[in-house]
């Protein structure tokens, strides 16, 4: 089997809560989840962003779990009422929200005496969920079946991903760039013909509208080196070939 | 009919581009757009954020349209091969891409002799689509029926956004804040029966992980000002009944 046979798993993100919808609160665990899974080798296909809707938690968890590798979902997961996302998940897949016995010895160890109901909240897994360690935090990472179900909170949501990456394999992109100063009108013929020859290799453009240094960024990528290679060198010449004016490559 | 019974507007956003879904751009319109329209008072119910990818485009533009008053997309409207939103958005609701005689015109005299059959395809707009004048550009800002079809670069998406601001016209929101040094599972209760006496409220719990000033936001919300009084009046009542230290209000 050639290497060029290797399946690229796919990822969706959920990221839930009002305060991000009306504007309070800018979601950066998105972003974050870009960048990270572009850099596994995760196709991340899609985001969607939602409020604390009991509804729709679960049936964007589902959909997302059913059409994807893996799912991650940000937001809702502390004691208090508008956090919902643990029992949402639950009844969207059709199972109980129950108490994972290491989640509850761990808050009960942590507030002791102070511990409430409301704190145990957070012990609350959909069943069936698998725990993964998380070093330096008193509180492992759930993940139910294909499903990371992550805190909101920035600092936390990034090292309890950082506990997941060893879980996610995936297939790299190669990835290589031309910086011209040019019209996109302009080089635009070029481009579609290159990307019809390399139907396998993706062909970005990028205008930047500050103009400096560039006007245009043309990206040339694909998971193996061979095809971005020859789309390259054929663009590269194309463009050479209408006297586009290239500044740099990559 | 009292002032309650006003509808509230509510939007959907389409967030188009495979350069940010690989972490490459970071898409600041959708930020932009919560901020604005809850300012407005349109309820943002929910942003998708989705490939360079003919069907999904034009599907979830479609679904968005049938479900929200309005609709705002956010990239894929150069004149290269992977701007593809108009005739994604064309062929997602059955109607044919065509060129718009005033777009077309405004192309020609920018680029002049220059113009090419790609510069264009900037002037496709979904049949039957109108345009609204953006002060300053040489582009109109497209309406296809109640989708605004907007371009991902920042400086133009915020030029086009507020030319569109005029025709929405929305019900916002009364807005009260108490800073709490406290930690959220003891004032859960309190929250939740706050919130249940309080159907019509929203009352969200924003931990502050960084314990300056305060350990805790809780935010009071509702379209109109007599509950929101209420209920801020009451949780703040119930919360000295239980000795949780308010820093200050809003």
């Amino acid at each position: 089997m050639s290497e060029t046979a290797l399946p690229t798993p796919t990822a969706g993100m959920v990221v839930i809560g009002n305060e991000i919808l009306t504007g309070k609160v800018v979601d950066t665990n998105s972003q974050f989840v870009c960048r990270e899974l572009n850099a596994l080798g995760v196709e991340l296909k899609r985001i969607t962003i939602i409020a604390d809707d009991f509804a729709q938690i679960g049936q964007v968890t589902r959909e997302f779990a059913a059409a994807y590798t893996w799912v991650f979902t940000s937001g809702g997961v502390g004691p208090t009422h508008d956090d919902i996302t643990i029992t949402a998940i639950a009844t969207g897949f059709g199972v109980k929200a129950v108490r994972h016995p290491v989640l509850e010895q761990a808050i009960r160890s942590h507030y002791k005496e102070r511990c409430t109901e409301d704190h145990l909240l957070m012990a609350l897994v959909p069943e069936g969920s698998q725990l993964i360690d998380v070093p330096g935090r008193l509180h492992p990472q759930v993940q139910f079946r294909n499903v990371f179900i992550l805190p909101g909170v920035p600092e936390l949501f990034r090292s309890k991903f950082q506990a997941i990456k060893p879980h996610l394999h995936g297939h790299p992109m190669i990835l290589r760039e031309i910086f011209l100063k040019a019209d996109e009108g302009t080089i635009a013929a070029t481009l579609r013909r290159t990307a019809e020859s390399f139907p396998e290799v993706l062909i970005g453009s990028y205008p930047n509208f500050l103009k400096i240094e560039y006007t245009v960024k043309v990206t040339v990528e694909a998971r193996e080196p061979q095809p971005v290679t020859a789309a390259f060198d054929e663009l590269v010449t194309r463009l050479r070939d209408i006297d586009a004016e290239i500044v740099r490559v990559t």
